[in-house]
């Protein structure tokens, strides 16, 4: 910002026109009539003030300054933002930041709406909830996803969704513990873990932070890491499908991945958020592994479940038998958390969690999953004729297409440039991504053929 | 838990009946047959796992050991479940907690419902927004609440609450920072900031966390604090009107504490929670004072605005002019930390906040709280005819009664035994608090009718 834009924002500094609870009528002409003001006082800057701008003696958090760049997906809308501008009237397709683009089917919308209406009404208005949810959500939660695996109802903590509770999850282990992470991965991992001051600087040769464990998955170790290779970690964040390969963990990689973290005495944080798509007979939930419940949290959401990525809804799963060295239980302390920095989920999205676990919202939502699988079927199917090694797509929204010795950044850029489809450049997810690029399943079917007839063209 | 208790729920793990898209019917038959399971496999847990609880090798975080006690207002609620086990007929009234109970106007309610139904449909669809908020509702605050300040749409961040920024500041600043808090003050921002790393251990004798200032607020001072006693804080958490003393600063303080924050550097997190509650003309936000852009940040919500407790609403300014003592944008950090620890406030919920800044969501908005402060009219004037002196009230849903010389905790259990009203001990917002007991002006008019008799029959 310039000075003189500095000084112009300065100059209308003066008294409110917030509304006043004594005075009705004029308030509602404010709210009516912006140029109401003008005849307010004026509070001008002094010229010391416009010349050299204050600074405050708080220093920047250093863990803050270590973030390499924006966080990823904002950045690809800035670049898809930055195109539209280059080309106003290009016809731009977004299969990048794998955003949910169906309808939410109605008995999932009306159960919402009847939720919203009934705030109106003396008997149906709820003012705080429990911070972990409400009772029948956390219950059809713990009935349909983990029924026989020992899950309880308090175990369940209700959100407003995966990616905050990974943040929320950060904060509860600290600062003092070393994580590994898959590589590629979500990057709110790695980001959240940063900003908790648990890792080094960012070490620009290798492009990975110090103190971070980063374990490769790649085509030939068919996207499960050699656990043998990495020194101990506290925390294992491990994604399942994975976001961003597509690759979904076996049963016996999961038992591999449970006995790892026993002998090392590690947690596991395992994110499903994208199990519903899984088609083989591959773990719905790390919980289906023997011993899961005393090293593993899972975090889960109804973004990509119920195409709640605008409506926030989400799930952890703490298990009272995960202890900290010490012998305290982890769902103490994440409880505390939860009390202290969130205040539970919104209501009405709540309404809408509890009628997607009906019997018709559950077949509802699979229907939609099932658009989104055929949308994934024709994406993988275009990449393969065009000659192209393709990964994921059978278990997640995701396609993984592979690049061989070119760098995602570059290939993000020609098939925008070239197609206007925005797509995400693999290396955003880990270092072990590059050469990659993600190709996301979540669009109308219109758009999905489209750019795929794209592709072609300029592949071909 | 019990060993036996552990036992019986590792017993029944197994693998998971989460529904696998390939296999529709009987996905749906899993769902209405919660006893379909039983034949599925057991996997019983070992002898040696049932005798020792198995223990993981990471640390317990350290700055939750240091936390005392549970967060305030779950504690409150157990005490009042504890007390309902005790007294199963008893009608207990809850003026405790602070949580709102009337109705949301149909105005506001009816465009959620509106949100709701659009998301059924192709055009209303909408998946992620921008984690900063919606355009619109960022606007809408912008000219509602600060018209003529010189803050800009993009120097707000709408969220989820005013709570969960509090800890999103928090993350921001990180540990090495010193925060200075009002005592009492909402207890909130002293736990989040020993959760971050930011105090020493509490320290018993004084009921105070080493490395925070405590200022203290008082009938004597006038509720507002001697600056000239604090050593300098970087970070400044002030709450006007107060919660929980119902205090609300004047311009001339305001201005005061502006001036000590420029003078010594610091950053003031102002929040301004009950500002609609003001009566009088005390500044509704920090930026009515000049200068106050440069060092302070404003969180508010709707939750006391537009009984949004369960719906979740609120909103951060940030001004650009903010700066780290390196010259960094403030906002730029906040910016990060919102992207990657967060994923916006719910949609739905952000059409209800749109609503409720419409003219006719305004008044809605304004007769609600016109209720609520005739409800502390009524208990001001009970508890001023018992001859008790009585703060707040004026400028705030909170009344803030002395009780000198004895313990808030002893006068909470009074008033819940001898009358089952819930009430919150003063103690329990800081150790200034003592001998003081917050009553929350929240409630339908006949519960605050009937509590103020049961105060008349018990302290007359």
């Amino acid at each position: 910002m310039s000075i003189t834009q500095k000084l112009a924002t300065s100059i209308s500094s003066s008294s409110s026109s917030f509304l006043a609870p004594s005075n009705f009528s004029s308030r509602r002409q404010n709210v009516s009539l912006p140029t109401k003001s003008v005849s307010i006082p004026k509070c001008v800057a002094t010229p010391q003030e416009a010349q050299t701008a204050y600074k405050t003696r708080v220093s920047r958090n250093e863990n803050m300054a270590k973030l390499q760049a924006g966080y990823l997906f904002p950045e690809i809308a800035r670049r898809r933002s930055a195109h539209l501008l280059k080309y106003p009237d290009a016809k731009v397709i977004s299969l990048g930041i794998g955003d949910t683009t169906e309808p939410i089917p109605e008995v999932i919308t009306s159960a919402m709406a009847k939720r919203a209406h009934a705030l109106s009404t003396i008997e149906g208005y709820s003012g705080y909830g429990a911070e972990q949810g409400e009772k029948p959500v956390r219950s059809a939660i713990a009935s349909t996803f983990y029924s026989d695996l020992g899950i309880e109802i308090d175990d369940i903590f209700v959100s407003d969704g995966a990616k905050c509770d990974i943040s929320r999850l950060q904060m509860l282990f600290g600062s003092n513990v070393k994580m590994a992470v898959q590589d590629p991965s979500y990057p709110a991992y790695v980001d959240s873990s940063v900003i908790m001051g648990q890792t080094g600087p960012y070490l620009k040769d290798v492009e990975k932070y110090g103190n971070i464990e980063y374990m490769r998955c790649n085509p030939e170790n068919g996207f499960f890491p050699d656990l043998s290779t990495i020194s101990r970690p506290d925390i294992v964040f491990f994604c399942s499908p994975n976001n961003p390969t597509g690759a979904a963990a076996t049963r016996e990689q999961l038992t591999q991945l449970v006995q790892y973290a026993k002998d090392n005495g590690s947690v596991i944080v395992y994110d499903s958020a994208y199990a519903i798509y899984i088609s083989g007979d591959n773990p719905r939930s790390i919980f289906e592994i023997p011993g899961a419940k005393e090293v593993a949290i899972e975090t889960s959401s109804f973004s990509k479940y119920a195409g709640f990525t605008g409506v926030r809804l989400g799930w952890t799963v703490v298990p009272k038998r995960l202890l900290f060295s010490g012998g305290f239980p982890v769902a103490k302390d994440f409880n505390r958390i939860v009390c202290t920095t969130f205040n539970g989920a919104s209501n009405i999205s709540q309404a809408g969690g509890l009628a997607c676990l009906s019997p018709e919202g559950l077949q509802a939502m699979q229907e939609v999953v099932g658009f989104y699988k055929e949308n994934t079927n024709i994406i993988v199917g275009t990449f393969e004729s065009l000659g192209f090694k393709v990964y994921g797509g059978k278990n997640a929204p995701y396609v993984w297409v592979h690049f061989p010795g070119r760098s995602s950044w570059d290939v993000f850029s020609e098939i925008l440039e070239k197609t206007h489809v925005v797509t995400t450049p693999g290396s955003g997810f880990g270092p072990g991504g590059e050469g990659f690029i993600r190709v996301s399943a979540f669009g109308h079917r219109e758009n999905i053929l489209e750019a795929c007839r794209r592709f072609k063209e300029l592949y071909r």
